[in-house]
């Protein structure tokens, strides 16, 4: 039997809920020491503890108007090992605050590796335990068999207290390098991005995974690319995505909008309401440096991480609104 | 003036010199606790200290019949925060041992993204700095660009004690599934790993890196395929790679040997004997599960780190021979 309370849903359940809550907004927490005004972050000891502490701030106040929050390591990794507990620890406020957390770690290696990896960022009590993480898929499908195990409710060996765990797969990504490899066509008249939609979908039918009709294997596409966003929609039907590129990155909230649609919306009720959710990041994290009501403590370098904490809201609400 | 003193060589100069000078075995620090003798994991506090003993043991014994070692991260995040340190000190241990050190994080992210990493991975007094690291090319080639500046020797803000550093980019790997995007066909006939190295060769042509002939950009190209490895040898002739899936992969030495040679020996003399490592991680780290003259004590639960290390000095020198 597999276990259906709340608590014990599936990740991408809880993100598709959260999303249909609190809105699409995922409120990616990229922090780097640059982004902290100087006044504050020379009132910590380390870099490593100011980035924690904004962090802090920024997730409790965001907690009602975003999805998600999405964390990415190699900011922390830029930090050390100091940096690494501070991901850890910034990992742990999200899913205090109520919150999914995605970790946006990239990794994607041969099984044996990938096992470890697995282990490392998807297991209960691990140190970087996260809910959701991101896999880059090159090196073949075979490498995401055991991230795979993790998001199937029925495999008792690695069912966990906090809900079987989801993935978000690399299809298309905001970067314009994308055409390189995952925007090349193939001999049969696809995209390399097509493929590996159409081989999530495969695999995703052999893993029991979410209560709702949507697979526990995500996919991660930009809102950079207008031309064939409805198209990619469309043809992953049962595939939430990760949408990042919108704000800073010069993605369009148009974009954004079609992907968000949840094409299974009409069959599954409310809380299949958005079929994704679209990351912002330095537009909230940085929202402190163009917002209109601190202008005065800017100029006398008198912010405070709760004026930080503010502008994040009203950066984190304003992109709410314009996804409606 | 680019400095050309030894110490101060590119990070690919020194592996090429280490190649010829001690063979072309990568020894592969893929140390998990389930590889080390119940007897030695008892005896210390925490797996990641024995973990730490146990490559300490190696890394000490093989400096004059290794090329280099190459230390895979995931079985590092996979012990978390304490793991990580042991990660970090393994790197240390290596350069101290006068072994160049391939970092196997096989990262890849937009480009400030990618800068973070490279910050985290190749500046200099960073706590997880290598020589060498692997990277996935999936998302672009605008992704590879913050790593390339670490591997200009004229770029005076990464301008690094240690020497420039040294990058592998996935190419053919070793696993079955690389064939689901590696080995796929694009419309132009080329495979997606040809496209991959076709670029590096253009990229290398902009940064001023190694002394000898040798891009400053390495490939990883498993030695699991016979039909293709000579025309891979030759079609990227200034490339050094970086061969894993020998041994406990399954690859052959003959396949090895192919991808070892140096296209570009005849003209550069003795110090670019081979054009590549050969990895063998499992074979040496758990050579003493099978070392004949470890029978006896390994019936009694009785081995010790130094027995360890003498059967990995055994199995690299094995390798070596094999490889010639």
């Amino acid at each position: 039997m597999t276990d259906t309370t709340i608590e014990h849903a599936h990740s991408i359940d809880k993100l598709a809920r959260k999303a249909a809550e609190n809105g699409p907004v995922c409120v990616g927490l990229d922090t780097t020491p640059a982004y902290i005004p100087e006044n504050i972050l020379a009132s910590f000891e380390h870099p490593s503890i100011a980035v924690l502490a904004y962090n802090r701030a920024i997730i409790e106040r965001i907690t009602r108007d975003a999805a998600c929050c999405k964390v990415q390591i190699a900011y922390y990794e830029a930090l050390g090992l100091a940096g690494l507990k501070t991901y850890s620890e910034t990992l742990r406020l999200v899913r205090q605050a109520g919150l999914p957390v995605i970790a946006d770690i990239k990794r994607g290696d041969i099984a044996d590796t990938a096992k470890a990896y697995a282990k490392a960022h998807l297991s209960h009590g691990a140190d970087f335990e996260a809910d959701i993480i991101t896999v880059n898929p090159y090196m073949g499908f075979d490498t995401l068999e055991p991230f795979l195990d993790y998001t199937d409710v029925n495999r008792s060996d690695v069912k966990n207290e906090n809900g079987a765990k989801g993935l978000f797969v690399l299809l298309r990504t905001s970067n314009k390098g994308m055409s390189d490899i995952e925007g090349q066509i193939l001999r049969d008249g696809r995209h390399v991005f097509e493929l590996t939609g159409d081989a999530l979908q495969n695999i995703a039918a052999h893993y029991s995974g979410t209560q709702c009709a949507l697979s526990p294997v995500g996919a991660v596409v930009g809102c950079t690319e207008a031309q064939d966003a409805a198209q990619i929609r469309d043809r992953f039907s049962n595939i939430f995505f990760l949408i990042p590129g919108y704000g800073a990155q010069g993605g369009d909230a148009n974009i954004a909008k079609i992907l968000l649609k949840n094409p299974l919306a009409a069959s599954g009720g409310a809380e299949l309401r958005y079929g994704g959710v679209v990351n912002s990041s330095r537009g909230i994290l940085c929202a402190w440096k163009t917002d209109n009501s601190l202008t005065a403590k800017r100029e006398k370098n008198a912010l405070t991480l709760d004026d930080i904490a503010d502008a994040a809201l009203r950066a984190t609400q304003k992109a709410k609104a314009e996804l409606e």
